[in-house]
């Protein structure tokens, strides 16, 4: 089965099946349905990839394995293969954003797009870079670079659902309530700089205009629901209250 | 220790060691030292996180562990709580590069962030994102999120890094030749056009142009080093010689 929609990943000789399992989790997580293997060292299928997968193998796009890399990319437009070395190779080297950016224009142009990751142990060797066009390297930790092949997929695979996912940037969900308005907020401090006047918060009368201001920014920036506005109404009513509860 | 130049992460009553230290690890990589741990459940220090840390425990400030949500964020300017879930709390929600954006500029103004993962089982509770200022979701797949502990905490590291970590978002290793000059580009070309010529390739003489343009727009895509334009050299003398090897 291939989906035209999205790119492929490519585990080459994988080794643990738990890093298999856990590289499809990553990748459906960012809605990446189609998995690759080339000559997985443990065989296909692998119980121990179906532990870690936390279900994701079936809900995927059934798993493909190949004996060749060759084999496995023949049908793909382009290849990028992933990286944590400079190798001696001429090629270009994108950073995982480049590279999705480029993997997304691809795909609008109805090409496939494969992503190739190495074995646990010792990564892409050059004959399998050598069948790429590209090549991606992870920035990292120059003291410290030790991505697993589950975490290089899922920085992969986030890049593209960052291009694919919608999401704002910021948003505030006021559940049942909507933001105040500005006359439903200006009334509250209205009401709230008249019973500071009243008793006699403002002593020096020519800073009220700057501390009214100043308490309403405070307010302000927190942008209160009409409930908020209503709660503080009743602290209001609270503290301004003669009665003390006994 | 305090590192006032990157964000502090905090699990929250993290349960297996295993991921702790894998957490550890995902941070590292993305060149952050401070983590603190708020009542884990099977204690500190733990040698199941040690173990999945791949020696990433050793590298980083020492881990700080605290009894309460309270103590451990007491020393921060502002928290932002991961949560997988919209919960019934009115504040700002962000992506984790809009969260990561906030950190950085506010790590520059010398404040200190806290960055909170809750449990692997629950997440966050209600209690403990009261205490945060921000919330922050990783966009997932609506059908399948289940991102893990270290994961999450790898999609904040990253964005982290990727505003730290310097990378061109393309480049050309070209290894110890250089891209080659256009005058010897151009060599190579009117040597292959003389040859072409002169043994009849351009039947058709007002498509020479053209079709030398194009010749010439192949090779320029791939943007040869002065190393491959020698290499080219070489394949064109050895095709155009007459000898025959045995």
């Amino acid at each position: 089965m291939n989906d035209n929609t999205q790119p492929v990943f490519i585990l080459v000789n994988p080794q643990m099946g738990e890093n298999i399992g856990a590289t499809a989790r990553a990748i459906l997580n960012c809605g990446l349905k189609q998995l690759r293997l080339v000559a997985p060292r443990d065989g296909w299928p692998n119980e121990r990839a179906e532990a870690t997968s936390s279900g994701a193998l079936e809900m995927m796009h059934p798993i493909q394995v190949y004996q060749t890399l060759g084999e496995a990319i023949a049908d793909c437009h382009h290849v990028f293969a992933t990286t944590g070395l400079t190798r001696d190779v001429v090629k270009p080297v994108h950073t995982p954003e480049h590279a999705i950016q480029q993997t997304y224009s691809y795909i609008e142009k109805g090409q496939r797009v494969a992503i190739l990751f190495g074995c646990e142990r010792v990564g892409l060797g050059n004959q399998e870079m050598a069948l790429a066009n590209n090549l991606v390297t992870i920035p990292m930790n120059p003291d410290f670079s030790s991505l697993n092949l589950a975490q290089a997929a899922l920085v992969m695979a986030y890049e593209w659902s960052k291009l694919t996912i919608q999401a704002k940037s910021i948003f505030l969900p006021t559940g049942k309530s909507e933001i105040a308005t500005t006359e439903n907020f200006a009334r509250l401090f209205d009401r709230l700089d008249k019973e500071l006047f009243d008793k006699g918060f403002y002593r020096v009368p020519e800073m009220k205009e700057t501390t009214s201001r100043n308490i309403r920014a405070l307010f302000s920036r927190a942008t209160p629901t009409e409930q908020e506005i209503n709660t503080l109404h009743g602290i209001l009513t609270t503290l301004s209250s003669m009665r003390i509860k006994k």
